[in-house]
């Protein structure tokens, strides 16, 4: 059995990720989005959130698991048995950083294969950030995001124009 | 009548900036320069001079608007019935940026059209950032900015200076 | 009046290119498609044929012109009266030599100004040599080039089958 | 069953094409080798040459095939029943071509996933043509191709240089 | 006497790093470490460490000295007769910002040359920050910082989690 | 003494080359302009004019020498013990190509090192090819090549159109 390992911060899951997942659980057998639980980095959704959002986003697809991971990838790769990651390029810029990253991976541990997909033509100008910029300026992302997604972003936002 | 928009920090407007107006100027109607009023970012100057030094340095080009704006470049386009969107490009990196976001304000309003020109090749080097690295390092940024903005960062970081 | 010129071998025009013509038709007064007659390329079609094929597929079109020009686009621009060159980017790729061919240009003749329009999200793919090589293979080429070219594809590459 | 095919000209088979085709091999239950058939570019060794030394240099890997194709990839992975195309990168430009061809094949056949790995870190530099170039000049390639290749290549040049 | 300076933060000097100062020193009669004393930059390692660090890691090499400084580079450059600056090349992300301010350079002081060297192959993708990321994780940098930074490195974060 | 080789196709020799040449030889005791005796490239100027123009171009500069050469850069590199190379660099597809050729010159040969410079800002969309395109149209190249690479290129066209 195949299985591979799809990680990020899904802050929050955008239809490109969406699309990677889909196409990348056609490729092996099993599929772990592995949500980085970083502590340094500022997120919108909290861990607890973007699992959630991972999970009702991705729930018609049988060989997907969900799960947070702490510290190195390639200790969490190891520790599933997993050796496959999946990465999605979307521009030359991205390409140098993942080129960089999937190097130090294998370093860190010979077995590890990283697997790159292309994002969907339609999906190459996406990311979580501009999704993010684009919300909190009350500019619509439909159809850029799943609709659970919109309507956890409209909450956010909403609830952070009240608090400020 | 053809308006467009030239949107930008400008903080400061250097003569890669003032390159680009002068260029605009010359193939629309009208040319908005558009000071973006973002709070998140921590800029050098503060908006009031900002725009003050921008209406300075384009008083002599005669169908140049100047203004600030808030939120979504896209909504400010429309209320401007503008629809054209001026972007000056220097390097590859920028070019994918650009690129991205071209295709984001495309996504929220379908009349909306970016056109880009390329820096003239004697700017291709400058940016406001390495404008105020080395200004604040007391390097001579002679011929790289207008007079009075040369005169505004040396008052700038000689008023840090004196502060810290 | 505002004439911009949209030069290019067209063999044979694509959707890319149609897409690029109406924005470019949109933001000035005149736009004339301009179609070079180099004899050191090796060209699918005939520069009568490549003619013909771009005034059919742009007849509805009111503000375009199509011609076709030999020697240096710097001189044809300034026979026109044109000063506006219009470039379509798709790639990183296409960046660099745009920038160096605009820098030319400007260097031949300091009015000339090249304005650059992005690829529509569809067709950052696209180009006339891919559409060539997947056609002489016999693949599907629908929706990537107009329905007159793809006809003249069909019968340029039956034609061509049936000579060896 | 997944059955995944590389393509490529192999002309000839470098380091650089063996790495990527052991991982191909551990990713995917069968990987099948497609040497390109093209007669428009003109190639050192013939197919039947190409395909042997692939042979030779593959025998020890139990899950790969070996077989020429002409025409449409997309039509050889159909008739496969393959529907993965596994594609090595390096750099940037690499990157920029083979998205493009890989948005193409989708569009030939939405079934098609494209799988792309990255050139370990020592090959990066690698191709056919910088090996032939270099071998052509009497420089010496050990290291850079499996030993019967580095033969091959002495003989053709050798052969070659007796004939001019 | 040709004196070459190599700038950088050092934030530990890596194998990269080292490989280039080596090679540098083939090059030039004499070259100087330019740690760059910047107060703004959150470094992990204080000048003192670090400036540490890069002697013990250079000692063997006879035409070298370690200095820090404050300021312009242009000036320091000035202020030690050097004129030539050495960079490292690893990718293109790298190449766009080295050209900046190599043109920067040049435009404060028209007698600096800046002179580029590729990363070796094997540190292509090594930088300061992936060390301190894999570091703080726990993960073995082993062959790519020199033994010292990899105690260093080792004793500040143990030291970083205790205060935690 | 150091000596580096430039070497290159200079078919012709462009301001550009010779801003390269100009600074090779403040950082070098002595720099060899070594001209590629290619037979499979398709050169304008024959291997004798393009070694007659460089060294009239460069009779002012006292520490360089004018050689042809033949076969590998590294073997020519090794015989006049050099070891060191110089290359400019105008852009990053360039960059990309100039790598792969540097790693190839050191794994032939592990002494020899690669030193690059940035093109001067003026020249970076200057290149032979672009020279020979607008000079063969009638475009004006002054101030982009020597005054007698001008003459030798108007001689040259002058004498292909009699022929024609």
């Amino acid at each position: 059995m195949r299985v591979a390992v799809y990680p990020g911060t899904f802050d929050p899951i955008t239809n490109g990720h969406l699309d990677i997942v889909e196409r990348a659980a056609g490729l092996f057998d099993c599929v772990i989005i592995a949500i980085a639980d970083e502590n340094y980095k500022e997120n919108l959704f909290t861990l607890e959130e973007r699992k959630d959002l991972v999970k009702k986003v991705c729930q018609d697809i049988p060989n997907i698991e969900v799960e947070a991971f702490q510290g190195l990838l390639a200790d969490f790769v190891q520790k599933k048995k997993a050796y496959i990651i999946i990465r999605g390029l979307r521009a030359v810029s991205d390409f140098e950083y993942e080129f960089q990253m999937s190097v130090m991976n294998k370093k860190l541990n010979r077995d590890i294969e990283t697997v790159f997909l292309t994002a969907a033509n339609e999906y190459t100008f996406l990311s979580s950030s501009i999704i993010k910029q684009v919300a909190s300026l009350g500019g619509s992302i439909k159809g850029l995001v799943p609709i659970v997604v919109e309507q956890a972003l409209e909450d956010k936002f909403a609830e952070r124009r009240k608090r400020s």
